[in-house]
């Protein structure tokens, strides 16, 4: 299933997509697309529905996260070989974890503000998972039972923030608006095999980054597994798990975002999404 | 006010704390204490109550955190002149933001998990601060506005975890209950000066730590401002406020906690808090 949350910010329904590429509203049978939603047994019912049977939604209508705000989004640090040579910086031995925050997820079309202060910000196409249940202290051979899907996310990260106001990267990370999520949350029926997907980001129709899943180092369920033994992921949870080469602040020289650019991201089979960047208006 | 939390863990009514120490239940005029009860007016409205008109909780009932699992649990690092001197660290130039989790918030008396792996478990007695209110891009001069209270907070870590297993210290710090609170929220008005309050904490009835929120390097006010720099702080989220002298890793040899170690943390106005380390068990 394609399922997603569509309405308003702050007032999304649940839906999903159905074969011709429609919107079918879901709330019917869940309240939202969270932690509730993601279990197996959750998702089996759901599956068993007609589409054809649940109410359109409104043609245009904008999209949120495909997945209500989490309690913890976690992202993973040079998880890509291609990506951490780029940089610079070695091949992490055990992967790097730091926070995004709940609060900064947002929808796949909505714009990404520009922070008061900014001046190195740059983009990030990134494969997220959702986590499907409770998580603590689980082995890898396990792990794939806690998952309940993928999305497109863009890690979006102020180079100065992240690395030169005196730690944690955090502080570039959770910016407002910095973590569009979607369009769908794929659940990972739909994906053979998450290891193996082109992505790419385009920057103002320039292609950015191009990459693939495939060379990732740590694995999807290599890190839930990891993650698992240092915190306790909920159902609900967001990780996104690095990015491939092309960021801005690996170019020579550096390029970074400016009001008005718009990037546009997408990994096969989990969909695009597009974003514009608008100054902080207040 | 002390707000206060209690009953069986995740089924936690809320409360306050009468005159004589008693804790009166609030139940039938706030359905929490979280982000939709700290608000200036809703926090005014509480005080109308007359104690005595509110039902007496059980004699002897669990203390939970004195506020919902919030959705950002902030943390500062360094944030102590003579801490800073003890763990061979410059002073900061400005504040180092780390991340606990929301789900890491744990009861005031409740045990404190010893993490599989762990073997250099700290304690850290803190002061930390729950938001009031949204904030976003918040003046210093305003920022008391958005605070609601007060609470002592263990900021309990695993250093080999935080420093030694390739970042960021979230690895340390967001372990399963590692973020006792409490026992009660103490409003603003309560405390005349929240830099001014001696503190302290035990291991096994030997004083550990001992210190004042006056040798705090960023104050609170100024904490709230610059983080809202860098991200939105939500009503009901912590911020805890970083700790002063004697952790276990200052010590020469180090010292760490072992199963079966007892924490005591105090705050003045704050209250006292109690903890016993226990193996996990799964």
């Amino acid at each position: 299933m394609k399922l997603v949350r569509f309405g308003a910010i702050g007032a999304e329904k649940p839906g999903l997509v159905d074969a011709d590429g429609k919107i079918r509203d879901l709330s019917a049978h869940v309240a939202d697309i969270s932690g509730d939603t993601l279990g197996a047994e959750s998702l089996a019912r759901l599956r068993t529905i007609d589409p054809a049977s649940l109410p359109l939604a409104p043609e245009g209508v904008r999209l949120g996260a495909p997945v209500a705000r989490p309690w913890s989004f976690i992202a993973i640090g040079l998880n890509y070989v291609d990506h951490a040579k780029e940089t610079g910086q070695e091949i992490p031995s055990e992967p790097i974890l730091f926070n995004k925050l709940g609060n900064t997820v947002s929808g796949p079309f909505d714009d990404v503000i520009y922070p008061k202060g900014a001046n190195r910000m740059d983009w990030e196409v990134e494969i997220a998972f959702v986590v499907g249940k409770r998580a603590r202290y689980v082995e890898e051979k396990d792990a794939m039972d806690y998952v309940a899907g993928y999305a497109v996310c863009n890690d979006v990260s102020e180079r100065r923030f992240q690395s030169k106001r005196n730690g944690q990267w955090v502080k570039g990370k959770a910016c407002e608006t910095f973590g569009p999520l979607g369009p769908w949350l794929v659940t990972t029926d739909e994906i053979t095999d998450p290891h193996n997907l082109s992505m790419s980001l385009k920057v103002n129709g320039e292609l950015k980054q191009t990459g693939s899943t495939s060379t990732m180092i740590f694995s999807i369920p290599y890190l839930l597994s990891y993650i698992s033994q240092f915190m306790v992921l909920e159902a609900g949870d967001v990780v996104t798990t690095g990015t491939p080469p092309g960021v801005g602040c690996g170019m020579k020289p550096p390029q970074y975002l400016v009001a008005g650019d718009v990037m546009e991201l997408e990994i096969e089979g989990l969909g695009l999404q597009r974003q514009t960047v608008v100054p902080f208006t207040g």
